[in-house]
């Protein structure tokens, strides 16, 4: 299956860059759209992104009541946790950088190495992981939110009054919600016609990526890649070039989505991450080694373009990428439900 | 200082005692005033509320960017974090449980042990402290805050342009958003008149609460104590009546204020805390080894009063004290600033 998937990506990838070559400026150029693609089994539902939300910012989703969702995807900022790798249960660090969750709906597969192809998938993921929020099993999860007697009336009115409370329906809740964590920025605004609202440096930056050629990846509304289907990575190797960049920042050691389909073509392999809100995720990279914006940009440009980039190229493009950044909505926060009898957490 | 200090409450305790003892009833049915009292010095302004609310949700003023002070007092649930004792940064836990934020401003003392007379005070305690928020000293927290640029306008805003950032503006700012943390309950509705709002058994759960002698500790709007001028604390001894609970709950190897002032009469003593929303805030007492509200009730009782309550008392005193169930406002999230040039968090 995944080797499948790995052969039409492979397929799919040039072809973008090809149809990338024809449509130009175009391709490059998208607004983010008003709304995400939404899988047809999980339509988006008020009473649905309410429950996600709730889910979504609930410490009791982690063993022992100190991690959320939230906590390493924290919107309050810029979607992430400002870390090279997240902390998850008992202050253990994962390996990984947590990726912003804003405008991760538009991302075709989820998560540094593609390993999850919705939201939906995704969501499940971290809650079991040992070292992230630790709990046992999915079926743990749910026999907890059943302890929290408030979720029910939350679960009812999202997915009905027939068993409502189900690992598939959390996941789709926090999917919902998450796929209302759409963000545009004033490049949005520059492209709907407010032509004054860049400044000349940041349409210099613009045209720099332009030419050298960053936007051969890092193309389409979320600056991530071509909009394939939902499920279909869009990935690239990185290092391409071989640099001092490979030892001064240990870019080579963790092998991406090799680690997923064990197929040698993958190692160092990676979904190509958005450009959005670049300027406010920093440490950069899938392990965060780079502290600092300029950095990731000179190493991007000779990672995987050979491009030695010059200090003014470095700096236009940092402009641009800052225009990138989000004009964040207000959100209510989510009133967490309480239980019946007790703390329903585990020390 | 601290001598003095006990002396005042020592007589205040009695003289308390014996002004209740007059006034009766009405002293044990105030409402929850609209508004907390205020310190002269920190007046509560809406740009020092909102730099607040910002300082309390961001997890950079911890060490390693993973801690807030929502992380333990989570005002979307019940101002605490549901655990028996608090985990700061690398998983390290305390060994005393987060007492509720909510309503915390009209404690006249704050930490189990009253060790801070103010908010103002209180809020400074944990950033420094290694095992919850980690920070090395005060210094740091204010080079972190001014290396995020995006601060400085909040700070000015509510602190004027000179010299805003300043550790003490922090705690100001922090404790006029907690005195923004006011939440009235069904209780309080009722002794505004409207009668019927609370059951039978919810009024004769008062009755009892009244006959056996809770309030002559938890009296006042806060249940907490008489309302004495701020920094002034009110405190008790816990157990007061040694019982098998002692040992089963492991009730005596914490001294409690003893740790603060060394004195021995202060061995075992507390401040006395609040009742409302108690329901919501399992596990109970300072090291939460009491895991339901009903087993709590049962503890006081004998504890504090040497009083073995019956099962019928005992259910009627947890569903009075569920009428003291905050009916929490809605909240706006704060938008944690960004600043310039990488995550400024230490790893």
């Amino acid at each position: 299956m995944m080797r499948v998937v790995r052969a039409v990506t492979d397929l799919i990838l040039p072809m973008a860059v090809i149809a990338y070559l024809f449509v130009g400026e175009v391709r490059a150029q998208e607004m983010l759209p008003k709304a995400p693609p939404v899988p047809e089994d999980n339509p988006t539902t008020p009473e649905k992104v309410l429950l996600g939300k709730t889910l979504f910012f609930d410490p009791r989703l982690s063993f022992d009541g100190t991690v959320s969702c939230n906590s390493c995807h924290n919107v309050m900022g810029s979607g992430d946790d400002g870390r090279a790798a997240s902390v998850g249960i008992r202050g253990q660090v994962g390996s990984r950088g947590a990726p912003t969750v804003w405008n991760a709906a538009f991302l075709t597969v989820q998560f540094w190495d593609g390993r999850a192809k919705t939201l939906e998938e995704q969501a499940k993921g971290p809650l079991v992981n040992p070292i992230e929020m630790g709990m046992p099993d999915h079926q743990s999860v749910i026999n907890r939110l059943k302890k929290i007697s408030g979720y029910r009336e939350l679960f009812e009115k999202a997915f009905g009054k027939k068993d409502p409370i189900t690992i598939d329906n959390v996941a789709k809740a926090i999917a919902a919600y998450e796929r209302t964590l759409i963000v545009p920025s004033r490049f949005d605004r520059w492209m709907a016609g407010e032509k004054n609202i860049l400044s000349k440096k940041e349409q210099e930056g613009f045209e720099v990526m332009k030419t050298v050629g960053c936007f051969s990846c890092h193309m389409g509304p979320n600056f991530a890649g071509p909009q394939l289907p939902l499920g279909t990575g869009f990935f690239q190797k990185f290092p391409v070039y071989p640099s001092d960049y490979d030892k001064k920042y240990d870019l080579l050691s963790d092998l991406g989505r090799y680690e997923v389909t064990k197929d040698p073509n993958d190692k160092n392999r990676w979904r190509v991450p958005t450009l959005r809100n670049v300027a406010l995720t920093a440490p950069y990279f899938h392990n965060g080694k780079v502290k600092t914006l300029d950095e990731a940009v000179r190493v991007m440009g000779k990672s995987q373009l050979n491009v030695d980039l010059t200090k003014d190229q470095v700096e236009k493009i940092v402009a641009f990428l800052k225009t990138l950044n989000g004009e964040f909505p207000k959100q209510e926060m989510p009133r967490l439900p309480v239980g019946d009898g007790g703390s329903s957490v585990v020390e």
